[in-house]
């Protein structure tokens, strides 16, 4: 065995799978002795998830030496899917061309997927700094996001001293969401310099949606016009999925 | 600002946009110093909706001159879909183009959307009396519509005294519910003359699971191949929605 | 009256249309004076469902003489689906060529639906002998069958003294899932002979979830390359649905 990841749980690897899933059809993870790493971007480059699994947050976890495994996402997330809440779930390789995935709980489960082909190259991080920062509920976020999308399909996101603002507008209406300090859905707004930027609100609720399964609180940062970054815990373990998304720059 | 109207929980906006979206696309509220209402047929102009909403019944009501406004029904009931039970719900004009929608509850949230030209005359109300009143619990009333549309599109009902009778008949048989004096489902049973008449039940159907979220209660009247009339509280301040719906004249 | 049977639930008849409905349109059933019983193979004579249902095991039931009634199944289905967890079922027949089903709790309902002409001769039941018989939680027996159709159209069956495999492959990988003796989900595992054999799983997910809603265990019995029986208690009050299907044979 090249390499094998043990959790007590599924709802790690759903959060993962779920995540990935929003962006990308073929995924390679990267086993090295640190732990599990995955990093794509979607085909039209305005999307990037980036997933640092350390091995201490698996119940087991062993690599003998670095190795990338590429799966159909689909056929990976059709046997999570099957997983029950209380089923541990055992990935392992071999560095043939299968991946072992084992559930077991009242009856013990084996599938085998096949590898495939890894058509991507590395994925270099952006290198970004951010002017405002905001830890909030998953829950509220995803509530804000919906509320704008009611209206339009972009939305702006406008974070000041003492609240943040999140707005959008088409031909029906316009609409407005406000979340202010002292709020107790919003855990923390720090706010170095204005920051108002504009982003797709699809891309925002998928992520948010599948990865915010995993994590009650997330991390939004952002700059004026500038990629934002979220950040959601794995587990409490640790472990955690970053998502960047390119900003949209406004037609005149 | 020349209209402002406010309700603690947004379950009765559900209602009359859920109610009067069975019926037309788009709807024009007319608002006055005694409070809210609306009125209109549906295109064949078999069925009318009419609202009486009166200020006493809204936590805030404010109209300083006679108002009218137009709606897009969907466009209003996606905004109103987004409302939590918790949420409180302003909606206000300030005699321009756009009605202007605030829920609050944890974080404010704030929507314009676009008035549009009314194109509906005044809808004068059938003058009727009716010989069979019936009070009855909503949930028994959408069961017994149900069952009869199992195997009909039409319902015939008939009351006496002692039970009123739905039954309905189509190629694949025939069906009946009978709810008699005494059942508990039955508060009132009030009959001048016995009546028997045919409606459509799609319509029946539609509004009363629209109408029927706000009631435990509706009360039926109608007489013999004459008009029906259906009316739901709006909620334990006031407010009320009815509804008429044309007989259905039975082919030879 | 002809033939009269009364359940004081509508579970058994919805399970026994449920499981009907997975195999034919139209249901020939058979009233005599020891019970009611139905047999028919599905157009491809790949499965065939038995229903074994005695008198005893209703709450009433009178039958003069034989009495063969069809339907077609849907229009039955409907009426079934409109009964309540309360409601007791009343199916009656005065040989002629309507079915009456009546429904009573809270309000009496009561419809009939045209009997139709049987094109269906009668089914033998065929002549096996089983070397394996699993005694099973019907809720593991349905999600190891969901497991391997994950993977595959076809499952593998494979019995021994001390564990159940069930097996899948295709294409996009392997799966596997085993219960062994002891396991509190398999209350009996009786193997004469090691037993293995490939069956369709789409067949077997149809029954066991419609047949399934009533009973908590299923028996399930085989040979190597032989048909599998099933077993489903139609309530404690008696009455069986049996289910046969034969083996896929396998391609070189």
């Amino acid at each position: 065995m090249v390499f094998l990841a043990k959790t007590s749980s599924p709802n790690e690897w759903k959060t993962v799978v779920n995540a990935i899933s929003t962006l990308v059809e073929e995924a390679s993870f990267e086993a090295a002795a640190e732990g599990l790493s995955f990093r794509a971007m979607d085909p039209s480059h305005v999307a990037l998830v980036d997933l640092d699994w350390p091995n201490s947050a698996f119940d087991k976890y062993d690599c003998d030496k670095q190795f990338k495994f590429t799966v159909r996402v689909e056929d990976l997330s059709k046997l999570i899917r099957r997983a029950d809440s209380g089923d541990s779930i055992e990935i392992s390789s071999a560095e043939n061309d299968t991946l072992l995935v084992k559930m077991a709980n009242g009856y013990a489960r084996e599938f085998q997927i096949h590898l495939i082909e890894s058509t991507y190259g590395a994925t270099p991080l952006p290198k970004l700094s951010f002017n405002s920062k905001i830890v909030m509920t998953e829950q509220t976020f995803e509530k804000m996001l919906s509320d704008i999308s009611v209206v339009s399909d972009h939305i702006t996101i406008d974070a000041s001293a003492e609240r943040i603002l999140f707005s959008g507008k088409s031909d029906a209406g316009t609409g407005s969401a406000t979340l202010t300090k002292g709020s107790q859905d919003l855990l923390e707004l720090k706010v170095k310099e204005d920051s108002k930027s504009i982003y797709s609100i699809d891309y925002l609720l998928n992520i948010t949606r599948a990865a915010g399964k995993a994590a009650d609180i997330l991390t939004f940062e952002y700059s004026s016009k500038m990629p934002l970054r979220l950040t959601f815990n794995l587990s409490e373990k640790g472990g955690k999925i970053q998502f960047y998304l390119a900003p949209r720059i406004e037609e005149k």
